[in-house]
């Protein structure tokens, strides 16, 4: 009989499985994400998910691809028919954060029973709008306040708080991440 | 008559408002955005994202939340009930620069027919896995190609292709943002 382990959700035997096949063959942890996305009109574009390449071979498994639409807000000059850019950017952070936390406690067999996240991010406009070279467009700073409940020991949530180090999301904000952009006209 | 000065969908009467009330009241670019993000399950959360603070005030012009959903693919562990969040992370930063793009070419009078960008991310998930200290949890590079059509000369052309220096994201991506977290329990 072959029982599943499940912790947070998570399915133990394939994250053993999946840290087992790459710390045998470290190529298999090499992924390229993807997407496309086609302005639309102002600020409102629409941008489309479905393939990328990992562990080893293309990725076939998505039958359709997501779209996820950008807007502005009126103040902005847009019309608030979905997120703008920069809310996006505190979306991937809090979910990364939570989904790296689940995973890795998951891992350390630290059952959670609740996680949630809110995120606070400051801009100051005056560096997108070029009228201040001493203003970066981006964010100044984040915040994030995560509550983690479960029945977990004082040790356990020491090491809770330690796990964010992990995220994806949260090492290209904190740090340099190259980009290449190419500009190219018809 | 009131004849409405429209470049690329972008208001150019709102926009040089905009400008002119940020130059004679700096404060008024100060901008707060928020999300919340609820855990579900495994990798798969959804953020919420409604209020924020600019121009002065809290805004008030979003009557309902919008709702953004994550999850992995199975080889990551999930069931691809929506794009994962390095994955955010690049339409993020797409459509950024797409709007960046088209709002600072409508100020400069240049009008654009289509816009279209593809970008890939290089991100190894050893780095995520904890499995080598020297391997980044996020990106290791990103790479962007906008492909731009309109009606606009070589001069124009290459003032587009410098435009991107005002993406917020692209600054977010390409330079650290100061990250705090606070990991509280109920």
């Amino acid at each position: 009989m072959h029982v599943t382990s499940s912790v947070n959700g998570v399915d133990l035997d394939r994250l053993s499985a999946t840290i087992d096949n790459v710390s045998a063959e470290p190529a298999l942890a090499r992924f390229q994400f993807r997407a496309g996305n086609h302005w639309v009109d102002g600020g409102y574009s629409r941008t489309t998910i479905k393939d990328f390449y990992g562990a080893g071979h293309e990725d076939t498994t998505r039958t359709e691809a997501f779209t996820v639409d950008t807007d502005e807000p009126p103040v902005l000059l847009g019309e608030n028919r979905a997120p703008n850019t920069v809310e996006y950017v505190l979306h991937a952070l809090a979910a990364c954060l939570s989904g790296t936390i689940v995973y890795h406690a998951a891992a350390r067999g630290i059952a959670l029973d609740g996680l949630e996240t809110t995120i606070h991010g400051d801009l100051d406009v005056q560096g997108f709008l070029g009228l201040d070279s001493n203003v970066r467009p981006g964010y100044e700073q984040i915040r994030v306040t995560i509550n983690v409940t479960g029945d977990f020991d004082d040790d356990q949530f020491a090491e809770l708080t330690s796990l964010t180090r992990y995220s994806p999301v949260r090492d290209i904000i904190s740090n340099p991440v190259p980009v290449a952009i190419d500009v190219t006209r018809a």
